[in-house]
């Protein structure tokens, strides 16, 4: 592999980042290792924060190289940019997918998947971009009399633009994963914060970066990494000058603290922090019913578990529930067929060990939630979870409680999101008590139901309610599992992003690095200049 | 006129707004009275700060107004409502214009042409909401093959809305102005702040608005007012769990404060606030030359003062110089031409003496400003503008100074905006001179370039330039005209407004009250229900 590479990097000079192509400044004893996850054991090449300071430097070198590029005509274009990022990718696809399954503990099946979806977003928002140059979205025609001046309507990137990467996608949301892909394709220059879960992950990615942005004579501003494990460096990254919108994916404290910094600023910008939620998944009776004694016979034959428990459970266990639309909540009427259903997804759930958390924290977490709950006394714990004995290099068994709607109704903190193999489930006295307590079930990314058709009615009556408190609402299906459409909304209400009209995924995640012109009585000299990117 | 009018309440009750159809209860020792402007004295109702916990009733009030018109099927629409509104202010338009005309210092004629305005937003936002019912934006249909399950997206109102007016437009502006008509069109209720500069307007505003909702039958905490001087009320109202969103008009300093207590809420929501700048108008030297000698015969057989310069003093004085869109910089070569406009300029404003300034808190801001002005030695003062003499409701003279384009790059205050009749002129020392200046002046609603035909190339750089800068890039013309469109832009980068991908102005103004939500495998028989606002 070439010198860009991390392997070839000496590991007695800790690795900072990059920025604007050179290796950036390290804050002195911030030392750390990417690790691996499944040996539990550090890595090799030495890493460390990248110095405040350093923050600014990107900042300001991304500002400088987003001007030049906006004020110089040039063959540069956003859409062959993200283009040669995917197919450089892809060239790199071995290197990247095993670097990703040390760090992470994730199977290459999954990577490998992982990383198509990566260069797919990429290329998507490419074409999207591509397809906005040169068109005015709305217009108004010089009117007669009046008032009436002829207004057409363009879009023009919003600047450099901060991205921080979550845990769980190395690639999908990582150092180019959907939020850069959609800020690259906008026209506007990034600097990435790095996870420190996957560090060597984020240089490799960031190198490639580095050479495609070279190859293709863009500023070497364009793009810059910056490691961190502290938060000095993100807040420093947020509060600089240079900076126009902010991306994150991660937790909602962390997105929080963000939030706040931004708003704080001389000149405030948007942050886009896609944070997560609880996931409700709301099965009504005839529906559990049909799943829990009807026809599925080849599954009853092999396992005795019907396919909606078999689906729930993968969807609750996969990446040892480590995705934000993890069903976290499964709530079902207290009768017959609901009792089989909590039976048979214990069963599934006790026949699946997850691999182990992406981080020691993250293990921490879902501990301190799995303890919370198993000390109070209206829970109900069908299986316990990781225990104070579980490492982190362990495979980590499933949690699974049930509590009424009671319950849920005096304690809200029973839909605190437990991120991890974790799933509770509310009993409700009966339909209505079901359609009731939705009201009380915070909002987040998804709302699942699951009805017969015989229960259209009360299909309806939860579905007026949950559209208020989901950026999706499925209707049967697994919420997991995240289409990357032209229709995707990966958002809604607080806890779902802190910026509920936008998506993070999809076709309109560039729309956040947009920014509308109005352009009054252009003349048709300048129609072309108005309404291309640069 | 009805008994929900002003005129007909008790002078020795404060007043301090109405929440959900019932008088706001005052907090103790707030009182406050409406002001004649043009007389200088204090009308006669006595007004107060609502109670702080007023604010968290009326948003709670709204946020169950919201809940049970979302969950329930009825006949009310959206867009019957801000119709019914503009028919109601019509019905009362010489009352509305003769209160706001005693409060604002505005004439009739601008006031009757403010209200057509509003009832015509209202019309306008009431008609797009109409058209948005039951229509899915984007959708994916089935994949063969893959995940690639049915989306369609739809729209839901974001939820109670908390409304900041202006006090430069007491309709337009205004407790029923272009916010919120935005708000009511998407769905949302409103609780809006009634500003201090005009409480009998704001009074009877809502008052017309209750009655309106109370005929149609909806909830009484679809719309609350709360009145209020000082800071209290305002962020009480941000900080209530009820608020899903928040608008507001005015000055950046209190925009911020709105901002920053909006990220801080345990729950954060959006804040769009449109706040103002500086609106340069770049003259290039052609044009400059055409204006100044060429044959504009009719103006200066009259005046010896071209259309150009008779345009820009209009915009500059018009409304006293309260425009958030007011030019408040000419940038200009200093050649013979640059030299001539300015002196005709200082002679069309010298002629010009401003009605009385919406409130002394505005006087005593430009007193502030001017001041400042003058006291810097490199800044030439041709008109000097209110000084310490000129009382809150005298006549205001305009302000005119001239810097060097030198000068400014080493001081950037000279672009703080002047709140009204006020503007610098900025001599550069050559085209290039001027598009490389516009880089250093920051950015807001507009920039306006006025190019001779010849001079397409430098319209050019410009417009790459300022189109990086400003909301709405005008070519030709002046700024203070906004014409409410589908393509309007009234937003752009800080200070224009604190969430640039927005829009205050025009049809799109709603965007900001809507939320996406994404229908996955929807069954055919609730598609109506998902797609319809209700």
């Amino acid at each position: 592999m070439g010198t860009t590479g991390i392997r070839s990097l000496a590991t007695d000079i800790p690795v900072a980042g990059i920025v604007a192509g050179r290796p950036a400044l390290a804050a002195p004893g911030t030392t750390f290792h990417g690790r691996d996850v499944t040996r539990g054991t550090d890595l090799a090449i030495t890493f460390a924060d990248a110095a405040t300071s350093e923050a600014d430097t990107a900042a300001r070198a991304a500002s400088e190289a987003f001007f030049a590029v906006q004020t110089t005509e040039s063959t540069l274009r956003p859409e062959a940019l993200v283009r040669e990022l995917a197919d450089a990718l892809e060239g790199r696809r071995p290197e990247l997918v095993e670097i990703a399954g040390i760090e992470t503990g994730l199977s290459a099946e999954r990577l490998n998947s992982e990383l198509s979806r990566t260069t797919g977003q990429l290329r998507l928002l490419g074409a999207e971009a591509a397809g906005r140059s040169g068109v005015a979205a709305e217009s108004d025609p010089r009117g007669a009399e009046g008032f009436a001046p002829a207004l057409a309507l363009g879009h023009v990137p919003v600047g450099p633009v901060a991205v921080f990467g979550a845990s769980n996608f190395p690639f999908a949301f990582g150092v180019l994963g959907g939020d850069t892909a959609a800020a690259l394709a906008a026209g506007c220059p990034v600097v990435a914060k790095g996870h420190p879960a996957h560090p060597e992950t984020s240089q490799l990615l960031a190198a490639i970066a580095t050479r495609v942005l070279a190859d293709a004579g863009w500023p070497a501003g364009w793009f810059s990494l910056l490691h961190g494990r502290e938060t000095a460096i993100g807040l420093a990254l947020v509060e600089a000058a240079g900076i126009s919108a902010v991306a994150f994916t991660g937790s909602t404290r962390g997105g929080l603290a963000l939030v706040a910094a931004a708003a704080a600023r001389p000149v405030p910008i948007p942050v886009f922090a896609e944070l997560g939620g609880i996931n409700a998944l709301y099965l009504l009776p005839a529906a559990a019913a049909e799943a829990a004694f009807a026809n599925d016979a080849k599954a009853e034959a092999t396992s005795g578990t019907s396919a909606f428990v078999t689906g729930l459970a993968q969807s609750i266990t996969g990446g040892s529930g480590q995705f934000c639309t993890k069903p976290g909540l499964l709530v079902i009427v207290d009768d017959e067929a609901g009792r089989q259903i909590v039976s048979e997804l214990s069963r599934a759930l006790s026949g699946v060990a997850s691999p182990p958390l992406l981080t020691p924290d993250i293990l921490t977490g879902l501990r301190a939630g799995v303890d919370r709950l198993r000390g109070l006394p209206w829970v109900e714990v069908i299986l316990g979870g990781p225990s104070d004995d579980t490492a982190a290099a362990d495979r980590v068994p499933s949690f699974l409680a049930t509590v009424t709607s009671g319950v849920l109704r005096e304690d809200p903190s029973i839909t605190d999101e437990l991120f991890g193999p974790a799933v509770v489930v509310v009993y409700c006295e009966s339909v209505d008590d079901l359609i009731e307590v939705a009201q009380v079930i915070p909002g987040g990314l998804t709302a699942t139901i699951h009805a017969a058709p015989a229960e259209a009615g009360s299909a309806s009556a939860l579905l007026r309610r949950l559209r208020l408190r989901a950026g999706r609402v499925l209707f049967g299906g697994f919420p997991t599992g995240v289409r990357v459409g032209r229709a995707t909304t990966h958002g809604g209400p607080f806890p779902a992003t802190s910026s509920p009209a936008t998506t993070s995924v999809g076709v309109r995640a560039i729309d956040r690095f947009l920014r509308p012109v109005t352009y009054q009585d252009l003349p048709d000299d300048l129609r072309e200049r108005a309404l291309s990117w640069n």
